[in-house]
């Protein structure tokens, strides 16, 4: 996962409005910030670790247009190895220059980026926004228009990718895939243009309204006019991933909006108890409902319009200690935890915590160590995201089949593992019920791929495990 | 405010229980970190700008006695003049070192600052826990025992104060005003004994029962044995401001739950409101509670208890924004705040803001402009601590009458000001009933004040401001 | 200009060589500092600005080849832009990678680099070394031998290049333009093999016996063997500059000490003074010669050799002011200079100074003017490098003609300009008589140069210097 | 050793003369610096780690008055420990406040701070300056002048001090112990009024005319004014390592050249090695001298001067590398070395090298090491100070017997050690004349000490020294 932004203006002056874009999309990446510009004359480029608010404003270059990138992925974690990952890349081709960054991930990279090689190209990175620029060049060299080019890349690629790019002709442009996986809005505000990963960016920097880059579609911006093509035809397959933990609860993607779709969560789970357990909504079990900060707050306030049972915050967070803060780990697991419970609430309680997801299990059960010592009377844990079982090709960091708890296990096991009296997750009918879409990816629900490289990758990383398993 | 630790252990090591200790109390200042120690022989001192979580477990220096230091304080913010303000101090009298900080503030601090002055004594600082550390390093270089020492410093000092220390003598002390206007609490782990600010920095270092240094009271830790003595007499009289906004929820000051006591505020306010109002709990006239994150999320559930009005945020939090981190002053209202609104709860709705308090009320006004972009349908604002008029005194950084936006208005002129449809305080004696606490320091609330110089103080500010209004 | 260096090594752990070879080069440049090593699986770049003792060894990343570069040059110098200018470069074909760095300047890099675009390669940087590393490159992914490859760069390349490279088939390779330029040696110790643009980062790597790449030739380094090959036919040019200013005096290039040359460069300019004003050398009229430091220390030494007269410093340099470190523009003559005088040394005295060379004239203008200060019966100035009228395309950073103070000055213009009573400058005969060389790359001293496109360029240059003459 | 500047300005403005003087004095101290401002209200102080050109001039704060200091000494050198020992340091008494920081050493330090601390003075550092501050603050409060404070002062204190001083009552004071030991000069230009260590500060800063505080003078500058009091009898004894080693050889030191003290003693030392050896300077038997960089260039001219014998530098210093740069201890001896050797000088040749001073004979010893390599044919070394003996109380990091290759070892034992053919010293009479002091401070020199508890530790240090002997 990445955050993105582009930005136009009709004069001098862009960073700004990254530097202050980039803030709101921060919760995408925080790992590495960079920042490519166009003045007119040159590109210029910065990339930096950490957090955007840890440059000042003055650490940016300056252009008429420009894009930035907020990197998270977790691969090339060795400190000094930025330049071999963080975006964006320029490139220089006969006539013009071309930078881009993107979201997502492409599937067929390796493959693509060897066809490439094969080809002659030449590659600086070892991140996949690079294949894309490379395609894109090629075609521009070749005297293809940027729409031209766009097409012949959409057809190359398979996977997730949201891409805003410039080029040395004065264009600020951005395409998503067909399937429209992972986010990518625009609007306008009195002098500039600005696509971004999520409407935060946009709102922030005086943006009334705004639209999103429809999946298959390719959006071009130069001087006063903005042109869109349908690229490729569109197949609308949203990662559910990001409605449920990933974006901030006031983005608005494709016209849904991230708090009522997790609201709609905590309602419709809250329905699908009942029905389940043949028991009024008004009747469940609990004394109250605690979510784990800060992502299932909403869901929380969806149970409770069901259910009437009151929200009470049993556990918090310390606000201090930055995501990329390591934790010695000879420490006992209380202080590991950037959680601390509030005991009064819990003892003696019948508690019903939400959380937005559970992958490895690790957190939860820390998190369920640290409140029992506060003595409940009954843990229940309900989790607005179906079991994960099955990696993600297309950009969430959930890369191995047995990294997951639910790989093996079923509900009850990973109950236990956990430590919980009750653990309920939301049934993949119940998640597509409250976004409101029909067609969502959720292949690492499934473990059913919808494009054929991961099909194929994902039923040879299962034929390794258990080739695995016999030999253990 | 401020925060502080102190840490004593029967081998050497206290920087790692200092720097996690310090993580934990972090929100009690953010501009500086201090840590003294003793390692048997010498005292070491560090002080550094910024969160502790900037700074790296190597970057603090051992020792077998420590003391640690948050800096909240708004003067002296010239980055450059750390040496100036910041905490602790070291002085080294004929047999031993001693070194202190503390939290509150002295309010007969230039009195007692001059006369010793008079008396010889030369300062370094121009931060009032130097005072302390001079009339107690006086005493205990004419041969008094540590005991007598605080004794004469407990007599001679008016105001706030909440002091650890360590000397030269292998010695870890600790004491806190007569009044206890402010926390100070202490417990021990298998092999060190800890005091703090709040209890949460001696839970996360595996402390499992606690207690409260008294009003008047002295403790003194040396090898593994634990002396306490109370030195003046207790007359209590703790902040309202700790429970009201200033300690983490998880805190328990002098037995009391800071989470417990923000959630009577709540259920207080609701019945207090029904009161006045002559109309069932039950039937407030709102679609639900809002809390203004994140402090007054905890009333908002205790309002929740009485009226069964739904919780519903509205607002939320940019996380990635530190407190330090300036704002550009030509940005629009909207990005100026580190707050979002998310239009879709607030649209056409009735919703009953919570906050903690109101200073200046700007932070209030802003807010409530942003909301009402979203065109809700009526707008109420709860504010759990009673209408601050007078100045504080005693450590809270609130300094001259005409800050405040009570001092001359009445709350229909607030609520005119912030621009809600209804505007309500709790009361001061709903204040004191949800604390559980009859005497209590309310002095800015009442502009009456308990010590005889902050009453002449509160006086001469008065008069000045009167002289004043006649000029202009 | 910019130092470079290169390693092989029998088992993990270059960077030490690196890191302590550059430390040796860094008077080639000291703007930033990358390097790029292969690891035997992965390729790993940083560039990082300033000097290499700026920066850790732990930067730098380790492996089993390395390459290093030193960035002089002044382009570029906005602070935040190292992306786009710093070397060394990464590129990536089908089955390996490939990195390299060079010191020189390709003349035909435009051209060329526009001629790789029209085929469709893409480029990453604005800086010379790419266009060579797309050439090799290229060759490589048509399966040519790095041979071949290497052969066609030479035959495209028109300029100075020292070239280093490393493969990701484990060859660390090198190669000099025909004219060798500039200076590239190598050699080896008990476990490595180095390459570096001077000797002492040799020497100071335990290297006993070191040999010059020649002219036009390429050695690779595999496993324990290397493999020498004249690629084109030699014809040796040296620069001059490397003899007269830029090499340390402890290097040796092409098996010529610079210190010798120097030294020579002081005999000859005796010798011939002698000669053109009918003097014997014992007879010259000055008290003493004073280098400018710290180059003309030997060419001082080489003066007293013929002449007798002593060397006496009246000019000492402040050693704790960083090259790059700015002194502000309002300041006296005298503090912006990082040189002081020495006044008793100069009241009175008929001084030689000797200095290495004049570009602009103004660091000589400012020192006279600081030297008359203390009131001196003559100054004499003496300057070992012939007057430099023409720009340099082959990599010293001297590039217009109208930035040379002897451009359309005569000496006796420069001498009242500067502020001296006697002006002398090497003849271009002494200058390559003390250097032993026949044909040396002069063509900063004559306006003529020995490749088309350079002279191409130079007509051009004067050509437009002409016309804006004629409008003013 | 230090370095020390104060500056009095008729309107605010100090920072910029202290940042670019202490620039000037910065071989004075290297491991921090530090200022302290009076801005007519308030005092500032600031302590940075490293080189004043690290920091840039918004680093410093401004003032009407201010001191600044740079530290050498080699105690407490843990990195984090800046507070325990860097200057300056302030107090603030009954009206005013005071700031001084200085150069030397007290002998009697801690005697004078456990009276202090018994009197129930209280500290702040393990800095001598304080003892000073304390004495000085102390008579200020008891409503003594300045004066009348300073003489006290005086008398208390036995040692070595150069003091520079500001009050909150605008006033810049300077005084220096009776026997001048370490130098301080002050001087006006068009502005402002400034005082420092050595001349250059002052002479960068526009100072034309200079003088020096007098031994046993002290001297107060308030407004436009200054008045100047001889407070104890000058008995001078200058330090005589400031001419031979540490001053910069455009410093003029209470009227006398430091460059022509050197040049003297290369003079005098060259008479002297005639005389003993019996034969005529013109014939000593050496092919030229090599000075040792940097220090000992001057004294290789005075030799010049003598014998005729040419000046060829045989070894260069690499100036990128900081002094306070760690080089790994495992690599071999060249590398460890800042110094690197010039082969085709040194083969075959009879050098005599010149060097100011050897303290552990470890530097002298690499050297020799290296040179020999370039198989010379015989080596000289010649030394301008007089065997050391004895450690320094007086201000010069030399602390113990043991630590002197001189101590027990006569001039031959040394000169094996070394590996030299010849070795020879200055005599203390070839000293003194070439400085032209007669009594200088050189107990460093003869054990034998002018003042009483300097006496007394070296006789104790002797006395401990014999008895380890004894039992090893």
């Amino acid at each position: 996962m990445c955050g993105i932004i582009g930005v136009w203006k009709n004069e001098i002056g862009v960073k700004n409005t990254l530097y202050y874009g980039l803030i709101e999309l921060q919760h995408r990446g925080q790992e590495a910030n960079g920042v490519a510009v166009f003045d007119g004359i040159n590109f210029n480029l910065v990339k930096y670790k950490g957090l955007v608010t840890e440059k000042k404003l003055e650490d940016y270059p300056e252009g008429i247009l420009g894009i930035g990138h907020l990197r998270y992925s977790t691969i090339g974690k060795k400190e000094i190895l930025i330049d071999r990952f963080a975006q964006p890349s320029i490139l220089y081709t006969v006539k013009n220059g071309l930078s881009l960054c993107h979201n997502g991930n492409i599937v067929n990279y390796s493959e693509l980026e060897e066809e490439l090689k094969r080809k002659g190209n030449l590659f600086q990175t070892d991140a996949d926004h690079e294949v894309i620029l490379h395609i894109l060049a090629e075609e521009l060299k070749n005297n293809k228009t940027l729409e031209e080019a766009v097409n012949t890349c959409m057809n190359k690629l398979e996977g997730a990718y949201s891409v805003i790019g410039i080029t040395g002709n004065n264009e600020l442009f951005a395409f998503r895939d067909r399937y429209g996986i992972h986010p990518l809005v625009y609007g306008m505000n009195e002098n500039s243009f600005i696509i971004a990963s999520e409407t935060p960016a946009l709102i922030k920097n005086n943006v009334r309204k705004y639209f999103s880059v429809k999946p298959g579609e390719l959006i071009i911006i130069k001087d006063w006019s903005i042109k869109k093509k349908q690229i490729v035809k569109a197949t609308p397959k949203q990662c559910m991933f990001e409605f449920v933990y990933f974006s901030r609860p006031d983005s608005v993607i494709d016209g849904k909006s991230v708090r009522e779709a997790r609201f709609n969560l905590g309602k419709n789970m809250a329905l699908e108890y009942s029905l389940k357990n043949r028991i009024e909504p008004k009747s469940i079990d609990y004394d109250f409902i605690s979510p784990v900060p800060d992502t299932s707050r909403t869901a929380a306030e969806g149970i409770n319009e069901i259910t009437g049972l009151p929200i009470r915050e049993a556990l918090i967070k310390n606000r201090y200690i930055p995501r990329t803060f390591i934790m010695p780990k000879d420490r006992s697991k209380a202080v590991k935890s950037k959680l601390s419970i509030m005991k009064d609430v819990i003892f003696n309680k019948k508690i019903l915590f939400v959380d937005d997801s559970i992958v490895r299990g690790n957190t939860s059960k820390t998190i369920i160590e640290m409140v029992k010592e506060a003595k409940p009377k009954k843990i229940g844990l309900w989790i607005t995201c179906p079991k994960i079982i099955a990696p993600c090709y297309y950009g969430i960091d959930m890369r191995n089949y047995n990294e997951f708890v639910a790989f093996e296990k079923n509900v009850e096991e990973i109950k236990e593992y956990i430590g919980v009296d009750e653990l309920f997750y939301a049934s993949r009918d119940c998640l597509k019920k409250s976004l409101g879409l029909e067609d969502i990816c959720e292949s690492c629900l499934t473990n059913k791929y919808f494009t054929p490289l991961a099909k194929e990758k994902a039923k040879e990383q299962m034929k390794w495990l258990n080739a695995v398993k016999k030999i253990i």
